[in-house]
């Protein structure tokens, strides 16, 4: 690993619900597998699945931030000297988060709640209320999940940050009327696509696939490259997937498109009413 | 018409640079026959061409907001009944800007002037200073030039001013990196699927086609629906084209995605940092 050239694998899962055990044992199976990696990035909710039906199921399945998930995840990121980002249903008190943990061979380097929860996580779980940006030997990490990549202002924010790379859990279901884009895309990969480009920043997004309780989603795991052309991916919709890709964060630090342009410093903030 | 159901027409067009009086032929032609549009849009500096080389070019061929083009688009759409939006450069004082007419059968009923310049366009025009919605009979009409495109924050602005649709005169450049991605599309097309996607908004890209002075357009323009999914288009890289659809713009005015959710609502302002 040098700072120019980053190792990502984007892991595509086939979580099954409830199987905690079972589903916590392929993260590790796929970290170890992928230890030349310096970042591997696992879906949303990868340990527990995603199709809850109740609090008290939640209550079963969830854990809290430095539990069981976040030790067995330090255990291999210090095995193989990788950091994970991986999904799982935390608790914290009475209250309940759809978060990602960012875990370092040191451990449990923080945690990312997410912002924007889609539909029936709104039952289920409280939203977070930062978008942090994490530091790491290879650079700055903005942490994402999945429906926070449709308000383009949170890549924003984290780019302003100075994050080189947005690691981005998800669990992309079909648009109901999404068809008509080109290559089969799922609406999420268009959404990373435009965000990388707009904001010159690595998004590596990770996604599961299978069917669940009668809710299919949509795999295409990708990581985008700062000019918003995938370097690894789409995955196929169906199955499990392992993207490796070596990443040259620096190309994320240069924000100039030409001389003259800038994507950052040519915002209008002023012009902008985003209240 | 209906307030339903709105009859959109982009133009991809090929002017000849400085032949200004050519170029607006052309345009008036294409309204003539699209004379069943409610809504005619024409690409970004359709009179004048793109590629300036000097101040005093720019002094030869543009005009003031009410000029020749205006009256000329003016009279086309009191024939046809049509409204008008289309790029010129515009003179106003010692200033020139990148700007777009807005033009009814009753006239010339507003500008707006390009908030975010490209390259080159820095060294001749002004930068606009104001993201305005315009009332149409048919709904509400946003503006925006290319490469504003890459700020999503125009288009959120625009949407909670109750846009409904927005018009982009456009002049697409390929992307000096920009392979691979699916059906050969643009960035630009990329961006119009991001962003009238998280808004629930239509937006109309006109692009121009054709070499002037070494610079290639892209053409590929396009009309998205606020699902994400192309209308219509995008048209071919090359060469004159007109996409006529009928838009039912009531689709916009409906941000809920499920009960749950909704797309301007959604957002977490107090959690950006956008400054």
């Amino acid at each position: 690993m040098t700072t120019e050239s980053v190792r990502v694998a984007v892991a595509q899962t086939v979580p099954e619900f409830g199987a905690v055990d079972r589903n916590r044992r392929r993260t590790l199976e796929i970290v170890r597998k992928n230890a030349d990696a310096d970042l591997v990035v696992l879906p949303e909710l990868a340990t527990t699945g995603y199709v809850f039906e109740s609090e008290s199921e939640l209550a079963d399945l969830a854990e809290p931030r430095d539990g069981e998930t976040a030790s067995a995840w330090a255990e291999a990121a210090a095995e193989t000297g990788t950091w994970i980002v991986g999904g799982v249903a935390e608790r914290a008190g009475a209250s309940y988060y759809n978060s990602a943990l960012v875990v370092s061979p040191d451990g449990l380097e923080g945690v990312y709640r997410k912002v924007h929860p889609w539909n029936e996580e709104k039952r289920w779980f409280a939203a977070g209320s930062d978008l942090p940006v994490f530091e790491t030997p290879f650079g700055r990490l903005g942490v994402q999940i999945c429906n926070d990549q449709w308000f383009p202002e949170a890549t924003i924010t984290q780019a302003r940050a100075g994050a080189d790379l947005i690691a981005v859990p998800t669990n992309w279901v079909p648009n109901p009327d999404g068809d008509g884009r080109p290559g089969d895309w799922t609406a999420g990969v268009h959404q990373a696509v435009a965000h990388a480009d707009a904001n010159r920043v690595w998004i590596a997004c990770a996604d599961r696939a299978g069917t669940e309780r009668g809710t299919a989603f949509e795999g295409q795991s990708v990581v985008v490259a700062p000019d918003g052309v995938p370097a690894a991916g789409p995955a196929p919709a169906d199955g499990e997937h392992v993207l490796a890709v070596d990443c040259d964060l620096a190309r994320a630090r240069d924000k100039s498109l030409t001389p003259r342009d800038d994507a950052l410093a040519d915002r209008r903030p002023e012009v902008y009413d985003l209240g």
